[in-house]
């Protein structure tokens, strides 16, 4: 029989997903990444050397996935909005994402993978620049800050459930309540992208 | 000597917030409340019952302290903004009660005192829909999601600071970025609230 060494990988990266999403960097245990993986501990570490850096691997890997399946198609407010939704529709259907960002924040310390991932919010914010539109630089949102509440609003809601439900008095499961949110995620982006009137 | 019951109280809820800030509802052991707090375990159970009933009593007055210090003083956009920047400002000086609703959508099942939560919730989104102004009932942002997006706003800093850091390049801790992040929701909340345009 030949190792599966692909496959073996694969299956032990989304059981990483689910334990480290489930329990945290600091509660998770390697024996349980491995054991749900059906996989010897000793080969999780030979392919990926120690909890920290298997941690990293996976955020790194999920953020991609959003920024693979999430893009800023165009260079205008509509853009904007429809990013938003899709960033919504995102979280919503992959509520690990969302658990690991809080887990990132609630254990503090420096961030996994902090300079990549600086690089790629700071072309992210460039975009966002252009498309909220040259001319209004100076009563424009600042993007950097814009692209923050964009996250918040669409992640927000997956973040804390409980106070979501109690404030719309809907569980985020509900379709109706569901396009609702959307509709008011696109809506928030429109108007915080838009040059000052008046 | 006289025990002090209202003393040791108050020793064992503050030392009850820094516990079950730093390590949520299911790590956190009564036992460490207890030695923080410098009092007999036994006391504690006590005063407050079990860990499910502390945990309850810890969440409503760090919500009640919220809702002391920040109110919505008037029926205007300009009174949204400021309550926003308020919101803000408050969960900048006290980092618990964002960890607190972390930690609860974390663990996931029924909020602490949903019922009390979910009037207050409602009477603040009635004040809120009064102040967006009636006229424009048919173009405003719906009330609900303009209560929840204020609170993900002024939170989204402390749930995910490593983020606003690589977003922002600064600190949080950054007097002028600060000051910058306060402008930026406070302008937000007024371009959420107001009637839509055109």
């Amino acid at each position: 029989m030949a190792w599966d060494t692909e496959g073996t990988r694969r299956r032990l990266l989304d059981a990483a997903v689910i334990e480290f999403a489930a329990g945290g960097f600091a509660a998770t245990k390697v024996e349980a990444i491995a054991a749900r993986a059906g996989v010897n501990k000793e080969r999780l570490y030979n392919y990926f050397g120690d909890k920290k850096a298997l941690w990293d691997l996976v955020l790194a890997a999920e953020l991609g996935r959003l920024a693979s399946a999430v893009r800023l198609s165009g260079a205008g407010l509509d853009d904007i909005g429809e990013f938003a939704g899709a960033t919504f529709d995102y979280h919503a259907e992959h509520p690990q994402l969302a658990r690991l960002l809080q887990w990132e924040g609630l254990q503090g310390g420096p961030p996994a993978n902090a300079a990549e991932r600086s690089i790629h919010y700071r072309d992210k914010v460039a975009r966002f620049g252009i498309a909220q539109g040259e001319d209004a630089i100076d009563s424009r949102i600042d993007p950097d800050h814009l692209v923050f509440a964009l996250i918040a609003l669409a992640a927000w809601w997956q973040t804390v459930p409980q106070l979501a439900e109690m404030i719309t008095g809907a569980d985020g499961q509900d379709i109706d309540e569901r396009a609702r949110r959307r509709g008011f995620v696109v809506e928030a982006a429109r108007r915080l992208s838009a040059p000052t009137k008046g």
